[in-house]
């Protein structure tokens, strides 16, 4: 089966644009996700877009927030799958603005699936997503001819009431692979147990980048071996990790480029 | 060791951004892309960048197409970082345009390595990934919770002269995760046979996704024992392949949304 898509409903009313807002700075988004927002009627966001990015929304529009105040994850996600049909059967013009991109750990899924049950047309913006960021603030390059032709993206974070992530570290240990672990801060130390646990050198090197692409961007680099100890913030940002050669490499580049940078041990 | 990196320095001159173009519909560059070109005082740009971009370039703006048509790709490569260098000496503001992100199979890296080896200051502009774009697109989410919480990038495109890639395709094949395969289509029949002797599935759902965010854009949807026949495509256009549970899951919304879209079997 093949079939083709229009690119060209982004302002129809009765619809959502579920909007990738990018990875934090507000210039961060793409010139179509801030084209929907220009043209929204009602903006759903949550703790993980940038609010900046509201101020593109005309005056007269509804702004909900969905963040974690209201309530426990799960029971938000249905609150919002509720809201976002109800608003668009108004006829409206509904935006659902997303942190990074929408398809990646961005639970789209739920939101694509109430929609289109109940007969909502839907459309995505992608977005930056936080490893692409994250790589492009540290300057670690993801992919790096004859190091690492593989990436994998994976969350270190546990789905629902699970204590632990169905991800088999032990066997992503044995990929010649740069791994970008989302929400896996707290868990690191056990994280990194299981890849050393699956083969994966003691000595690997880790970047750790918190608050990619905003003022308060933090870098930190180490190894394996430093386990939880390298993820240890006390004020909890949010942070994407970076494990593998690449990291490495560009730790040699960084010893000329940040020359005249501020830099901690 | 940790450091910070300030964000404000786009436009000074004798510098290189390196900028994301995204995937292929001109709305789909960031800001803070569209700001970088807007101060370019050179840009280099190839094949995979949308040409269409260049229109937000000061009309005195020097424009260098980098593409395939100079020479052999490693050729290419080294000609283009010697450019760079060359043009950021005369003190001016060099953007150097790539599809999709930077840091993602961009080769990002062998420019970076050129431009602080000349001790040339460089920042890179991340973009939309074409896996992000294509999933998008139609409407597979690259991620799923209780479907797949992990992600695969990988290239199905041997490095320079080696005829085969460096990549452990049954390795892969034990991963409970979502493929997302960069420039895979001429190899996909192999690829596909290796993904099954490690274990997929034949009935593992794939995407066929060219020409992402285009309106030239094409979704085939199939398994992995279609092999080649999926990606036979005579025009030969840029596809990303989407293999795994996400696809079928997706599908079925499929069934759904695209009442009104063309259908081809």
């Amino acid at each position: 089966m093949t079939f083709s898509l229009s690119a060209e409903s982004s302002t129809a009313p009765g619809r959502v644009l579920l909007v990738g807002a990018g990875p934090g700075a507000p210039d961060l988004i793409t010139l179509r996700g801030v084209q929907a927002l220009q043209h929204a009627q009602v903006v759903l966001y949550d703790d993980l877009a940038n609010a900046a990015l509201l101020e593109h929304c005309p005056a007269p529009a509804e702004r909900i927030y969905v963040g974690k105040r209201l309530g426990s994850h799960s029971a938000t996600q249905d609150h919002i799958c509720d809201l976002l049909i109800e608003k668009a059967r108004t006829g409206r013009r509904v935006v659902r603005l997303k942190g990074g991109d929408p398809m990646i750990f961005g639970r789209v899924g739920e939101e694509l699936a109430a929609l289109t049950e109940a007969g909502i047309p839907w459309e995505i913006v992608p977005g930056v997503t936080a490893a692409s960021a994250a790589g492009a603030m540290a300057g670690i390059p993801l992919t790096q001819r004859g190091v690492s032709s593989t990436m994998v993206f994976v969350t270190g974070h546990p789905c629902g009431g699970q204590t632990t992530t169905p991800v088999d570290w032990r066997a992503l240990a044995g990929l010649q692979a740069t791994l970008c672990v989302y929400m896996g801060t707290q868990r690191f130390g056990e994280i990194a147990d299981e890849l050393m646990a699956g083969g994966r050198r003691r000595d690997t090197a880790v970047a750790v980048i918190s608050n990619a692409t905003l003022s308060s961007q933090h870098v930190r680099i180490g190894t394996l071996a430093d386990g939880d100890e390298l993820t240890n913030d006390p004020q909890r940002r949010p942070a994407l990790i970076l494990i593998g050669e690449v990291v490495r490499w560009s730790e040699m580049l960084k010893a000329a480029e940040l020359a005249g940078a501020a830099c901690e041990v």
